[in-house]
């Protein structure tokens, strides 16, 4: 009886060469498996579970992570108002380490013996496979053909043709990854250090020319309605997605460390991620203290950093996770924002929660609650360890 | 013989009304003194002078500290892409902070007995003065009259006119305070948690239609060319913003902590200070490690916030200034920016020392520095221990 | 009718004075109340609230706060290990938080007009009071009369004495604070920065000479149990230090700096909390993750500093003790430790969740789980970064 | 012409078998180095060339690294009070990485074509050596027979006899390594969790019984002075270590984390950096400021982790090192230490720039800088934002 396999499947060349090459060259039994996490339509995952057969896998399975993606993982990029290196949003990087778990449970469901992706030597997700693979079925080996047999596009082709299997020899001038958290974009000009991506290159053409108010609920830190419509923040993205990105907001080329070391540039189109953790974070600077701001910061950039670096299974991502939901109790209320072409405007917020409440005093009005003797008072306090040390070392001017 | 007062001058009503209350009132020399941190001309400083001496000042001090403001501060908040909650460049926080230190050292200079200035008991800016003062000057008494009298405008108004000085009792609209490093826009709007400021609130109205590319030259972290051109610093950002700033660039509102524990909100125009730290983290992001980047951006982080809280003169500033420059031996090289009204593309970087060197391996590329079969063995250790984790502890789904 | 006023009493000069300047010199109706966090006997107690309706008080309330501050506070600085400045395991800090916030919440049950403190102006202990009421009680008026006369000792006596209340005028040499979490002693040399206390000035002489060996029982963080003896926290708390105190464990001086801005300094005796602290430490370094010891570190060195300065109430502290419960699932196990006079050592641990499990390779032995070519690979990868950076820039020896 | 290899070697079985091996089997041409870090006598280097050119080396070098390792590394862990999981001085960590690139330096300095360590596939050292032999000569290939060929002890000893070599077949019970800043002893209790090393098993037997006073005296953080004798801080390092060793102090086992994932265990003797950290540490608490002391803890703790991992070459710890050098320059006075069997206690210290002087006000004591009103007003903003956001989202309690 033939061994089996599970090989993550995308229908693309590579993973279609993956297909023939472990049936018919390492005599396994193949089940290809899909995980979409929110990129994919119901035609796209009809079509290629059509090619998957054709390459006569076993079996051909589509597991769909999208709510699972979001509760266990963009739910807190959002509480953490996650920006890598201040730009991307780590569409690619949440959805693979999601795809890859999903896939590993996949594995021990089926009990294969073998797992396979179609990862080259020369990038993240490779890293994010083996590892997570590693993690949570250590038992089970790793096929990966691409990256050992080191073949042409050309090779790979041929290969495919011999073995009855046609494929067009032209490629995409750009590759192309959609998912959830946003569109990735990277080939030509992103390969070089200084390039921008031309117009034509975006996925989504800029159809939208006026400019249009929004008004975006949140509840304990996730988006729960669009313009007073409350829906699933599943849900919500999309369709903030669907009415934004037509204006071209969200679009930009990120320039960050891989988890190999060398330094990778992609752009991206991700108008509902960005719009998303920009009215998040504008109703967190008027609902959370100062001190709770400063750590969110600078745990959700290692929370991002280390997702991105595949590491989402340390356990210390799950405390980093019950920390900023903690976080979130009260970070509900209304945000306005104003869609233009190409950019956006956060227009302000209303909460319960809203620390500005001029109950309390108003910045740059007196008030009733302290005094002016108050403030002189904490100004000698609060300087005081500093004035010490100038009386005691000499001021440095 | 009278005692001598220095006092912080502005020409508005609230330093005006300082000038007659020190001297008739209090019985003091007033020696009045403005610190220019680039946001005056020369015309508006004479005709503060005029003022002044009009007030009845036994003398009038301008006192320039652009470059020292420039080197002392701006220069680290370059170095460290300080955006205040993501946003704002702390346009008027690291302004008071410099003007707070050359008024204590000009006190000191001319020997006075008191130091005044005219700042109410609702803002920041009374705390950085007075603990500046404290510090550098802690044997000088301070006097903050409208802080201590709370006398109304028309109050003032009356006052001064009592003492033969006429002052227009229309108030302006918004109150502006132009820098170096940026203008802010306070008053109604921003009073509220929910309206954004009307096109017309901002000091500098779009008169830019079209795209422009242009071409920043940083050395060692600082700006010093434009489209080819050699420059000083404090004269790249002083040209750039006259170019940038009348398509409308680095517009926004920002929310943030005061010093005295509210939220407060303010609008502010600073098209060169944004457009150079994007630009040069950017340029950061070709150059520095990934820790480099990390430690950054933390480090950073809290040094934007002690100097927004006055804290400039903790030595704590210095050391993180020293980590600061020594960051930034190799930040040098060319980005390429495109202006378009309200907002701007960067559209990459040329250096000596990118990281991005596709002499190491190409992102996405195959390449003959290391093989798949390194990163197979780099994946399996560095996932071992959460592997172990698992292992010991069960997997979580 | 008089109004009431709730004095925070401890039986001591000080709070004698307010007890009848607050009934004779500003006419209120007096509640004493003194908070056990631990530090008190039965008889202690007893002898308390004799003296306090020998001064005429309307009522007299002892609050035990015990379990409710194990719970709300001790417990997490176990969690995060927290010795402020690597040596001072917060004792008074933490208690005068819990006692503050039991007072203010005993105002609010008897409904007073003003709440009091004995507090002087010179130290921390004014300032948690103050703040801490402001937040919970801010409509209740807070009357300091210590602080705001500004008596001597002799003045108070004198004053107590012609309203018919004998005090010793004999001051005793240290100033002692007995709680749950370690015993504060204070004076003389402590006022010095070069001289230690003397064997004499420990409120615990050392009586046992001889070695012991202890086994200490965690539960999820807690400690459980004593040499197999299970028993909840606060009582094993009590049994640990009522066997480890005698022989002079966990004594020392602390430097530090006070909420005020100068430095203070302060001995302790805490055999129990530095025997819980290092037993609990060393059980993680064996069950928690490299990053998930990193954070731990830096968000309890910072729940230690907030605390001390009296912020418990920001609701920071809420989300880091979120944080860290939830890394406490697995430190569970035990912890052997060995008693010698003025010191100890911890001999080693058992856990279930010991990642250092042979299992999965030992330090310094091969193993099957990877290779030395898997080493190799991961070397290579793992320097790659810093390697191109070299290359870029040319090694700097 | 037969190709050169420069090989580590330290005498012990495993580099003597490398030495035959790389000569017989690869015909290559030998260089033996061993690099002086502090830890060999001038006897034991001469002992290890004997032996070096009685295996048939080429040439053998004697590289004094000592300086170099205390200018480049060693001060910096003084500055920053390194105690890797706040017990172990990173003895052997900090010795490797400075030995690896002295033998890098070397390889180039003979223009060798082939490097070789005799490290085995299961500890630290390999990565060290591989990444930093990588970083810095990358186009040298490295050879690492043990690791290679996973040969036995007794298989090793097998092959030298065979080339006419004599070794010992008794194996040393513990493994141990001597250095300037401390040594390791492992084996047999410490590969388990729950044992401690035996009286026996330390290098230096406790031969002092009373106890001794001490002065250390330091330098801008330097230690420049023992009893009022100047000397260099090496040779004041060398010195407190005969003194304080035979003391027993600095004595205990490191848990942590070792760079392949797996957790590891190691006694160690280090009375001279245990006693120097926590003098200068104490030093530090009486002279720095609140921010300094908070910052210094966070970047010292990356810097010993990441110095662990062998990354001493990433430029960010050129950044760290620049920020705790600008740190030091108040860090000057004496510390005062008592010595006694197996503890020691840090009694005081003595500066000229003690932030504790009582010029400014003492802790508990009433002073003239400040009032209790000016701590009532500090108390109130102080609380500000936190009683504001209690009173927006009620009292938890």
């Amino acid at each position: 009886m033939k061994k089996k396999v599970v090989l993550a499947f995308s229908g693309g060349l590579d993973t279609s060469f993956c297909c023939i090459y472990l049936s018919q060259d390492r005599d396994l039994e193949v089940h290809s498996v899909i995980v979409n996490t929110g990129g994919f339509s119901a035609e796209e995952l009809q079509e290629i579970e059509r090619r998957a057969y054709a390459l006569g896998v076993a079996s051909h399975a589509v597991v769909d992570e999208t709510d699972n993606y979001y509760d266990g993982c963009i739910k807190y990029l959002v509480f953490g108002n996650v920006l890598k290196n201040a730009t991307y949003p780590l569409s690619v990087s949440a959805e693979r380490v999601s795809q890859a778990t999903a896939i590993a449970n996949y594995v021990k469901k089926i009990g294969a013996d073998y797992v396979a992706h179609g990862s080259t030597g020369a990038g993240n997700d490779q890293v994010r496979f083996d590892m997570i693979f590693n993690i949570i079925i250590p038992e089970v080996e790793i096929i990966t053909p691409i990256r050992d047999l080191k073949l042409s596009r050309e090779a790979e082709i041929k290969y495919l043709a011999e073995h009855g299997v046609e494929y067009s020899a032209e490629k995409a001038k750009y590759s192309i990854n959609k998912g959830l958290w946003g569109t990735s974009v990277g080939g030509q000009e992103t390969l070089t250090s200084h390039e921008m991506l031309p117009e034509a290159a975006w996925p989504t053409q800029v159809t939208e020319s006026g400019n249009r108010r929004i008004e975006l609920t949140f509840e304990k830190g996730e988006l729960t309605g669009i313009d007073g419509e409350s829906m699933a923040p599943v849900a919500a993205i999309q369709k903030l997605q669907a009415i934004a990105q037509p204006y071209g907001i969200g679009r930009d080329v990120h320039v960050g460390d891989t988890i190999i070391g060398i330094k990778g540039r992609v752009g991206f189109e991700a108008a509902a991620p960005i719009l998303i953790i920009k009215a998040h974070h504008t109703l967190e600077k008027h609902t959370l203290t100062k001190w709770q701001l400063s750590w969110k910061e600078q745990l959700a950039s290692f929370y991002g950093n280390w997702l991105h670096e595949g590491q989402f299974h340390d356990p210390i991502m799950r405390n980093i996770e019950a920390f900023l939901a903690d976080t979130q109790q009260v970070v509900s209320g209304k945000v306005f924002v104003e869609l233009m072409p190409y950019r956006f405007q956060i227009i302000g917020i209303e909460s319960a929660h809203d620390l500005m409440s001029n109950k309390f005093g108003s910045y740059g009005e007196m008030n009733n609650t302290w005094s002016g003797e108050d403030v002189k008072g904490f100004s000698k306090i609060f300087g005081n360890q500093v004035m010490i040390w100038h009386k005691v070392n000499g001021h440095e001017d």
